[in-house]
Order: C-alpha cells, then structure tokens, then sequence
C-alpha cells in the first residue's frame, strides 16, 4: 500500500506517492496560489491516483498547529502570506478517506534525514534550512519537537558584525537571523542573486558568521547530535568550510567533544537527501501516522535504522 | 521506602532523604571541597540513614555525562573546578547498594518544576538560573533533554546594548549571555554584591534586557509551554515584569499565542519550589531511577500530576 507526501511552501506544493528514498513517485510541483486552488488541484493529483492512499503526511510552511490533539490541528494562524491565514490545510483531504498527519516544513525534513539520511547514526538531529526564510526542525528520539506551537528558530538573534549596515529584512524583527542571513537578505545586501555570486564575493564572509554564530546558539541550547545545513543557499558549498572555521572559534572549545572540535566535518553536515528532504519527511509522517493507527502496515523496524 | 537526593554545586551538596516537597528529610549542606572530601562525607550522610534508600538520584554541575547507557554515565568532564575534572560522580555511592541517577542540576530542577511546581500544567518546560553561573534544563513530556552532552544555555551570545562597555566574564567566551548577565558580572560592574543593590539602580535594565533577548532566543529555538527563571539573581523579584516587558518587545507579536502576548504574567514566572528545585528534582531522578529498575515503587500517577 502506499502514503502520500506534501510539502506545502509558500511558492510550491511539491506532491509525491511512495514508501520512502527507493521509492518516491509522481513527484509533482503545484504552484501555491489562492488556497482553495491551490488545494483543490492538490486533492486532484492525489484522487487521480489509482490506489486509495494508507496515509497522508504534510510537512508545510508555518506557523500551524502541529498538535494532533489539538481541534485546531493542521490549521494555519497569522502568516505573511495573507490569504493562507486561518486556513486548515487537513480538512480538504478528508475526501481521500486516510488518516492525515501534519508538522512544518522543517521539522518533515529533520525528520526524513533522521531516518534515511543524514541522522541514521544519531539520537537527535537538528535541521537548519535558509533559503527565502531561515526555519529550523529538532527530532529527538525519533520525534519531531513542537512545544507550545513549534520552534521558530530564524527569528533569534545574532550579534551585528561591526561592519554591516544592513537593516534587514524581517517585517518583524528586522536584524534577526533570517532578516540578515536568508536568500532574499543576501539579494538585498549585493542586488544580485545570490545564486548568480562567486564563491570569493566578500559577502558570504558575513554570512558564514551569522550562519556559525547561530549555529552555536543552536548547539548551546539543543546540543543536537548531528546539524543538517540545507536550503537553497545551503547549496554553496564553500559555506560548509567558513561555517565550520566560525563555528569552532564561536565555540572557543568550551564543550570539550570531538565531535565539536575534531570531528565538526562530520557534525555540521549538508543534508544526504537534497531537495527530497521535505517531501520524503511528509511521507514519513503519513507512514507514522498510519502506525498510529493500528492498522496493517510496514513494521517499525522496516521504517527506520534506528532500532 | 525512603529516596536520596544531592544536589552537586560548585560550593555545596545539598543532601535530602525523601519522598517528594511534603516529605522532605534531613537536608544538609556540605561544603565542595576536595572530591574525595566531599563525597566521601556525602556518603556518610546516607549511609548514617537508618533505613536502605530505594534509588539515589544527583544533580550536577557540569559538564557531567548524562546518558545512562554511556560507560561514562556520571564523570564530569573538564570543568573550571579543576579538581573536580573526571571526577566519577557515582562510583562512590554504589556502596548504598541501589540504583544511583545523574543528571544536571539544572535538568534536576526543571523536572522538579515540572513535576510538583510551576508546570504541572503543561508538557514542556523550561528552567533558566541565575545564579554564580546561568544554566538551563529543558523537560518534554516528561523527559530531560539531553543530545550530545547537555545544553549550555547560559553560553548563547546577546547582542551587545551600545551603552554597555562591560567586557564580559566568561572565560570561554567573554561576552556570552553568562559573561555578561550571571551575579558575578552583575557584582563586577557595579562593585557591590547584587543582593545589596537598591532595585532602582540602573543595571538592572541592562541586566534585564540581556535576560529577555536571551529568553526571546530560547522561547523561538526551544518553544516551551512554560519558562521558569530561577537563581539568586532572580530573587529580585522586580526583574520579572522589567524582563517580561522587554521580552514583549523582542518577540514583536511573531508568535501570536496568548502566551506569549497578553498570558506573559503567568508565561515567565519564578520556581514554585523556590530553592528546593535543584533537590527535589535530585529526588524525582532517584524515583524515576527506580520505576526503570522495575521494582516495588509507588506508581507513575502518584509521582506525577501530569498524568
Ligand atoms: N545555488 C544557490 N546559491 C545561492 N543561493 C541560492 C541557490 N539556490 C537558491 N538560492 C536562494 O535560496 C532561496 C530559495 O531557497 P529554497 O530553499 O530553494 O526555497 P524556499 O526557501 O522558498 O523553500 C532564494 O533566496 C534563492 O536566491
Ligand atoms: N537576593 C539576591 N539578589 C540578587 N542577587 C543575588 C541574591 N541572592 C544571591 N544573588 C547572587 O546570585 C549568585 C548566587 O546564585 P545562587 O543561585 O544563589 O547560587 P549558585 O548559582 O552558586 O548555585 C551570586 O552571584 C549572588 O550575588
Ligand atoms: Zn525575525
Ligand atoms: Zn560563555
């Protein structure tokens, strides 16, 4: 039998089919518009489908309400992108006649590289992404961490280099992290995309020290296992190395662990799943959830390396 | 059957015999001395208890390996207390014969807290003091967080007020929350122990700012249901509404819960337990210590209102 996998972001609804990383099918991008159009041709590909689903996960943009035993679970509270504000992005897949699981964005793929990427070896994994924000998803034991909504770890605050003027762009915050450091902050601060930059344009100097001083915040307060950098800027590579270098001076060898001195190569690690994190994270939650309940379906040992 | 209780600190072991905050036996302070010293008077203690313990449990200072099923379960690493590095923090007990528990003392008395104070109504809570140093332990369900080591909490950088000019006393670091904002750096900059000074005198502004952007860093990373902030410092019970009013101002209503916006009061709040946490929570490590053990103990429901 097979689940279902959402990851519903603020540009696209990347939609897919499967049972995990060997096999993840029908991968299809939706375009996010007004909710109703949106979901509604998401509801589509997925009635299209010929075999009725075991399960739904949904591993979405935020901030929701990620408690199960929540009534309001699965619903969207106040978010930049207005017309999503209130909306309850479970109710609409109530047709497909599956139980439905929801969690952020972040904390779905903190949750696929825990279990089939870059966590296998581990107990707790934390999964930063920045790409147009800054989010960060914590599993523990194998669970996603929620707490009295859910972490929103691009909002903290990092110490202002000397030499940066940038105001920032978060309508919140302003000189947060993610309005300092995200994808859009980078464009904002050269006028280009930061794609398009070269990996020896002075600027990703500042962001590997943003990037390590949160980092270390992070490690202080968590003290995950390991560290998945991802998202779209993640993808300059030649940020693992400064962010690492930053880090340990950051760090000052206060907590005296290989693995966060000698070892911090294998600590601070991109993710092993790529751009499938998300998807495949939503696709084990569906898989979780179809345990919960209580019906036919893989073992827990089949769904995990962690046993 | 009667549980042993030690809190472990940098200046004294506060020993107890008991069964939870009504029954509460026989607490003594002895002084930290030499490891071998004090330990050994700390056994005597026990061992001149009449009866048998059931469990002993132990909250530390650190950094102390928490995980029970490391070999090293109980040996503090390197620690400023230069005798106390490596120091095996259980191995003298097992001449008491029962199941010993460690974990941090700020650990110990988030559990505490959690279990028979200020979050039996809730299923995470976080316990940040103020003390000699500034340290924090975090409880989900039930369950202190660990990771890799422990959290450092107190280690996470502020943003530095223009006005200050305050070097900082961490030796690690300098300027990291704890340089900046623990008694020490509290008496440093004005020369006068903090318990002395007047509560209209100007440092304690900065001193609540410092304390509200790091309380705002650990609402977004850790999201807990409840923040409990305790210590010696934290005896200045004026420092509560000052931190929460600046606290209001760095969240800027991203997380729109009542909690967090119009609930603050009864959101950030002092220890129920006030300075019994560290033994109490010492004391539920020892009863949680025996549930594991599988032996005759009280029930689950009967050491925790949670339930
Ligand atoms: N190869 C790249 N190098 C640097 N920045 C990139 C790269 N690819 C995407 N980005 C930036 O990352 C952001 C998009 O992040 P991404 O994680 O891809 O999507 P989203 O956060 O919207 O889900 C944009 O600001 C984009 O400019
Ligand atoms: N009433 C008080 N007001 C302000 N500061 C205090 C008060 N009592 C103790 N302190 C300060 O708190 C620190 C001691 O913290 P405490 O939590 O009592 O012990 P420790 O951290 O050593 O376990 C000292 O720096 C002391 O000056
Ligand atoms: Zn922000
Ligand atoms: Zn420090």
């Amino acid at each position: 039998m097979t689940f279902g996998a959402i990851e519903a972001g603020g540009t696209k609804f990347v939609c897919a089919t499967g049972s995990g990383p060997n096999d993840l099918q029908r991968v299809t991008r939706i375009p996010t518009t007004a909710p109703d159009e949106t979901l509604t041709a998401v509801l589509d590909f997925f009635q299209a489908h010929s075999s009725p689903l075991r399960a739904l996960g949904i591993g979405s943009f935020g901030p929701i309400n990620p408690h199960a035993d929540s009534p309001a679970y699965g619903r969207l509270l106040n978010t930049p992108k207005a017309r999503w504000s209130n909306v309850d992005i479970i109710e609409p897949f109530q047709a497909l006649n599956c139980p439905v699981a929801v969690d952020t964005d972040v904390n779905a793929a903190a949750l696929a590289e825990y279990v089939w990427g870059a966590g296998t070896d581990v107990d707790s994994l934390l999964y930063l992404t920045i790409g147009t924000g800054i989010g960060g998803g914590f599993v523990v034991d194998g669970t996603p961490h929620h707490g009295l909504l859910h972490p929103e770890m691009g909002h903290l605050r990092v110490r202002r280099l000397e030499e940066d003027t940038f105001d920032g762009l978060c309508p919140y915050h302003g000189d947060c992290l993610e309005g300092l450091a995200s994808g859009p902050a980078l464009e904002a601060r050269v006028g280009t995309q930061p794609e398009k930059l070269p990996s020896d344009h002075p600027i990703w100097s500042i962001h590997a020290q943003y990037l390590a001083q949160a980092c270390a915040t992070l490690i202080y307060v968590l003290s995950p296992e390991r560290f998945v950098l991802g998202g779209g800027v993640m993808q300059q590579k030649h940020l693992f190395p400064r962010i690492r270098h930053h880090l340990r001076q950051e760090l000052a060898g206060y907590v005296d662990l290989p693995r966060l001195t000698s070892d911090l190569d294998s600590y601070v690690v991109p993710p092993h799943l790529g751009d499938r994190a998300g998807v495949l994270g939503a696709l084990h939650l569906a898989q979780r959830k179809a345990l919960e309940s209580h019906s036919q379906v893989p073992s827990h040992e089949h769904l995990s390396e962690h046993d």
